[in-house]
């Protein structure tokens, strides 16, 4: 006789996590600050410190419930009227459906408002755009959370530079320069959390994933596993700017450590990225935030890390460099015996949950039903102004690529549009990952249909597969053959570039670029939009039978009535490529695994990002083209700071010592240098929008030089034509500061020009004078971990300790 | 207004071909040589010569239906009876579910014996298995082909050395080293077609991928477009042998072409391969066998090889070079524009049509119903041999890594096992790929009840996922509580290796390693078995806790009761790895698309295969342990051909003109040099087989010298403790040859020694002396082609023109 364990199958295995999530969703309530055992404790006196009620939450706990309430899904402790709460919500570009966010299968709490992926936020380079759908996502997250439909906090923003074409969620953050970056996030926490600094955030915002995360499995290199090798200078001048505005400038409400290692310690176990960097550097301690671990992160440290030996001493150095809580179980499980072996003291762990519910505090969680943000409901979800936005930032968004003159182009009744593609009926694809149920999906069928034209529809195979074969595709033949235009909408999509994947190549895939070739033959008007992140268009670029070629992304709930409005010119383009497109063959001369920035005549790198590309793009980052033209020029103008006028030949000279003599910032780096105005005229004959794009480059500072770098943009918006607009670019001394060998950022002599747009539409120098001086000195790291035996080290080119000449 | 044409999706797309083969299907029938239009025509006449036959059969088709019937979805030519014909059959381990062939969904044709894959029944290295195995296969197959629920061939084998340990595809081949593959496939044709050279064959069998295939999709190269770079004298020693032994020694059926190219030049579209090679210097012509594209592969020639710049002259080149007809639709459709450009004559297709049908005409399609083979039926299928047969391959080929001396171990109704693993409850899995529907599919947990013991089964996931962690896997720790033997089953599977999809990494995936050292930890007698193709097992080798270690591959219908009577003792282990198990680290040492096997300083390579790789193995090539001991020692006899005793000091001396002066074969590698007689020991207590691995090794021809090469194996069977056993080795010239630089197999003079398993239980040495003398003249292939524009050269390293040096 035998007997199974109840017949425990994988399914029964797998759902334990969400079971778990489920008894705490629905065990969901807010605290009872009015009739609650809690009433009394000073976590409900809205009047007090919000330390001093966490902490005085906290003392009432037993050692037993602070054990139980250190992992993301909190049972609470309802001996005192603390409710159970689920810290994992996300929010990337709307309220997503995933774990602590429930919503409902009809009627009230059935959709949120889905926006762009911020890969396509992001090419709108439109800072007010952001705050506009900051705000709207956390008005609406808010309402939900409000009616116990989610926490008031989120995972998001994703702000990993997108540093390499592969990167399979590169689609979640808005590019791959870091002032870009570092810009848009600005805008972001300051309409997530209602503000710089409200009392009572509207959403909790958490930047993540802190640092060196852009890896998720790439030949054999997993991101539980990867160690990111990264030099100061290039830590300081690439991968920390966005979370250094997150933390010091924007006041984030949390962080997330990583699945991998930095510089052979992981993140979640690193007291120097923690603490000294994260809360001391970066001064991210007067409001008690807290540090998540990536789910499973701190498992991870021990195995595949095997960072250190036992369980227990892997959660008491997580805990103790600073993570607060774990997304897992490792904490829960093994805290006690770290506990019991004298590896924690009961203050660390206090510390953290003063820390957890102190920013509990700052969302109004202790502080009832009439407290601030509170009124928001089902009303404040998915309204006419965030149906439009969403468009809006689709439209934004949206590049064009190519345009041989035939865009924009008429379709109405008396024409036929063959709509083809893997991606021509695209619904839940147009979102990309991380999202929540919409309240429609507008996709290209749907709009193509609002045309008037007949449609052709043929969602052929093939488009996310390897295989080229185009056998048996006689109805997308037929289909052009009996239409007037043909529209092709492929690419990409999560099925080939998602979470815990990368690709292994940036072509497109399967027999895509064979059909688009046999459909251009066919001699008619013919569009190819591109959708997901880059692929290299060169066949369709270079293709003389193909009029145009958008770039839409991941566009979003209006994706697809966005790329028609485009197309019939009913919206002007003026998106731009946040990124880089590469040629194919790109990613040939460079591992993923090489996070360096600079071209490397060892490794055979070219480099990476516009910064240091040596090759030549497909299109560079920043094109973008129009259905008008623009010019431009810099104002003269009196004020004392400001100078320049449309000529690359006179400038004037600064004295650094001057300029940083006159600076009593904290952070020298956030003084004012100047601010540049520029005129922007629409000559052509068609209104639109227009993106100033201000890029410094020249002499000064270590070399090689970058070929520049962006240090300030603004999007005019409705310029008519014949007609002018004006921005103003700020720079900071920072925006002049490049990065020394160990980190320090620092103001050098030399010339500088301030070019706008990739074509130079108009250029200003002028020159710093004077001996350098640093503006900030960065905390130099701990002498490099020895990383002992580790068995899980596959991948071409490894991560193995063999490949890793910095541990030796 | 605005419609779709008929709403045609994804599905339907796909469908499409399907419906073309069901189709073929249904209209499936035997010439009529009896009554119908045929039978005046030669082609019926059993008493003419094939060649004879199908060329009357083509004269009498149009031109019309020459282009019609020139794919493998052959609608035949109802106007003169010949009937469709369906050439995508498979059958690599059994009469497998695919295209042609059809099972019933009950009764009679539902089901077919399904042996374990190749690379299990290669760990055997007991060539009579194979041919029993192939003719049980070749027998079934022709009886669903009698019932017209097949074809009367199959595109197997699989025949392309394991290269690279990520191959998705090398579970369908023997092993990786080029002796053993040759020995099998003989073995394998044999029975398969029933005979050396059998008037009427049983079964046609297709020797593929020829040549220079084994890569699916690695880091971005794919099998459409990857260009394999291999030089003459790896050609030559590596990936030739087995094809050679199909063609010129077994004169297999038919040959399949590849999707990669080889130098530069797409197999399907290389006379050079086809003619020069193939059909002239293995003298492949005298059956007008057919080689087929595999399926695609035509048109990859266009796209994405961009090999010539229409698709009219692709089919040409292809048609010309000697692909005979097209798995796809390439042929009909471009052929007979091909043909009016003048690219082709029709005595061009009617070779390829003559060959195809005078194949046919060898398994006796126009034979009639009373002919050899027809009257196989049902009953033949599923024989109580068979199902012997299928236990005993898996048996014999599931290898005995490591045993602390816990195994066997006594399984019994007293006691209890915790049965866990990803492969625990596996029933499909251990077909791995290509299968059919088998009668019964006894996996783990089956075989697990049949012991009586309590039985507390859990799946677990993760086993193929990047995932490392172990949250909530509570009833895994709890069955390993409750039980007195852990036993786990795991490794990979068919979601991790595949066709089209090659691993990135060898060690073990996800959490597996960590919930086997978490399992040890209990202390409990504890085996593990490996599932899938080889893993890095160096964690479990090295666990003091875990008894022991099986690797069982993809076992087949009866896998699970092979494991447990292994485990139990009831059978005796004797497999041999047929590949070498390389350390996780490995693959980062070297790229897949580097075919060379040679270690190389410059690229870093530490070479391939137990006969070049340089580092320490985790389990080398031929390792497997029994429950028992033997030695080995070559026997003393006076066959002046034969010497040795068992000595590694004293050996004879040849002249090598004296053994070449004395062979008089066409092929002189064929000659016979010596046999070998060796007599094996068990010296233990448990009756066991055991396999004679004989290693050549020595100083001559070019260095550097591999480490050893397999030249002679043979599996003695039921040798009894304390008894003996015997086994011949017969070495040919060929054996001692060894490969210059362009491809010549040559004798060279120097010292050899062969040696008896991987421990040289037995050594005995001779010395060649004399001039080199060349025993084949390798057809110099021409000069690179040069490659134009390549589109799709993702991947890194990359394939692209920049990394093919020998393009310049």
């Amino acid at each position: 006789m035998s007997a199974a364990l109840g017949g425990i199958l994988l399914t029964a295995l797998v759902g334990h996590a969400s079971a778990q999530t489920e008894a705490n969703r629905s065990a969901r309530y807010f605290p009872d600050c009015a009739n609650g055992p809690l009433s009394n404790n000073t976590v409900c006196n809205r009047n007090a410190d919000p330390l001093a009620r966490a902490t005085a939450l906290v003392k009432e706990m037993t050692l037993e419930e602070k054990f139980a309430n250190t992992d993301q899904n909190q049972p609470g402790a309802p001996r005192i009227g603390l409710p159970p709460y689920i810290w994992w919500n996300e929010a990337l570009h709307g309220v997503a459906e995933q774990n602590g966010v429930q919503f409902e299968e009809e009627g009230e709490w059935s959709h949120a408002t889905s926006f762009p992926q911020p890969i396509i936020t992001g090419a709108a380079f439109d800072d007010d755009l952001v705050h506009r759908i900051a705000t709207v996502i956390s008005t609406e997250f808010r309402a939900f959370g409000n009616n116990l439909k989610s926490g008031l906090q989120a995972w998001t923003p994703n702000i990993n530079p997108f540093r390499d074409p592969r990167w399979g969620r590169g689609q979640e953050t808005p590019g791959e320069d870091p002032f870009h970056l570092s810009s848009y996030v600005k805008a972001l926490i300051d309409g997530l959390q209602g503000g710089e600094d409200p009392e009572v955030k509207r959403m909790g915002a958490t930047c993540k994933h802190f640092a060196g995360y852009d890896l998720e499995s790439w030949n054999g290199n997993h991101r539980h596993q990867f160690d990111a090798q990264i030099g100061s200078r290039d830590l300081v001048e690439y991968y920390m700017p966005p979370f250094q505005q997150c933390a010091r400038d924007s006041n984030a409400f949390s962080f997330m450590c990583t699945y991998n290692a930095l510089n052979g310690r992981p993140t979640c176990a690193d007291p120097w990225l923690l603490n000294d960097v994260l809360r001391e550097h970066w001064d991210w301690t007067d409001e008690q935030q807290t540090v998540v671990s990536d789910c499973g992160a701190v498992q991870n440290i021990y195995y595949p890390h095997r960072y250190n030996d036992t369980r227990e001493k892997v959660v008491a150095e997580a805990l103790t460099a600073g993570t607060d809580y774990d997304c897992g179980t490792y904490y829960s499980t093994y805290l006690p015996g770290a506990h019991e072996q004298g590896l924690i003291d009961e203050s660390d762990l206090d510390m953290s949950l003063i820390r957890q519910y102190s920013s509990l505090v700052r969302l109004g969680y202790f502080d009832g039903p009439n407290s601030t943000y509170r009124g928001l409901g089902w009303n404040d979800v998915n309204t006419e102004e965030a149906q439009q936005l969403a468009l809006r930032a689709a439209e934004e968004g949206i590049v064009l690529l190519k345009n041989d003159g035939g865009l924009p182009m008429k379709l109405g009744s008396n024409m036929s549009i063959a709509l083809v593609g893997s991606w021509a009926n695209a619904t839940e694809q147009m979102q990309g990952n991380y999202y929540g149920i919409a309240p429609y999906l507008h996709g290209p069928y749907y709009a193509a249909n609002q045309t008037g034209a007949t449609v052709n529809l043929v969602n052929q195979p093939g488009g996310g597969k390897n295989n080229p074969t185009t056998d048996n595709l006689k109805p997308l033949w037929t289909a052009a053959e009996q239409s007037d235009v043909i529209i092709f909408v492929g690419g990409i999509d999560n099925d080939v570039e998602a979470e815990d994947h990368d690709r292994h190549d940036i072509g497109w895939s399967g027999n895509q670029i064979d059909i688009i070739e046999r459909l251009a033959e066919y001699g008619k008007p013919m569009v190819v939009v591109q959708m997901g992140t880059m692929l290299d268009d060169t066949p369709i670029a270079n293709n003389p039978n193909i009029t145009g070629l958008l770039w839409a992304g991941y566009p979003g709930q209006s994706g697809g009535t966005a790329i028609f409005n485009i197309i019939q010119g009913i919206t002007a383009p003026a998106g731009r490529l946040p990124v880089t497109q590469y040629p194919a063959a790109y990613i040939g001369q460079i591992p993923m695994t090489d996070m360096t920035l600079r071209p490397n005549e060892t490794t055979g790198s070219p480099g990476r990002t516009y910064m240091w590309y040596e090759g030549e793009p497909v299109f560079e980052f920043g094109h973008g083209l129009h259905y008008t033209n623009f010019s431009a020029s810099f104002d003269s103008q009196g004020s004392p700071s400001s100078y320049g006028n449309n000529t690359t030949e006179s400038g004037a000279s600064y004295s650094i010592q001057d300029l940083t003599g006159n600076c009593d910032e904290r952070y020298p780096d956030l003084c004012p240098f100047s601010s540049f105005d520029v005129t922007v005229e629409n000559t052509g004959s068609v209104s639109s929008d227009y993106v100033v794009l201000g890029y410094l480059t020249g002499q000064f500072g270590p070399q090689p030089y970058p070929r520049k770098q962006l240090k300030a943009y603004a999007r005019v918006h409705d310029v008519a034509a014949g007609s002018s607009g004006s921005a103003t670019l700020d720079l900071k001394l920072g925006s002049l500061g490049r990065v020394a060998d160990n980190g320090d950022m620092t103001l050098y002599p030399g010339d500088y020009a301030l070019v706008i747009d990739n074509d130079a539409k108009a250029v200003t120098n002028f020159t710093l004078t004077g001996e350098p001086v640093i503006l900030d000195h960065w905390p130099q790291p701990p002498p490099p971990h020895f990383k002992t035996e580790s068995y899980w080290v596959g991948g071409y080119p490894g991560t193995g300790p063999e490949n890793q000449t910095s541990y030796a």
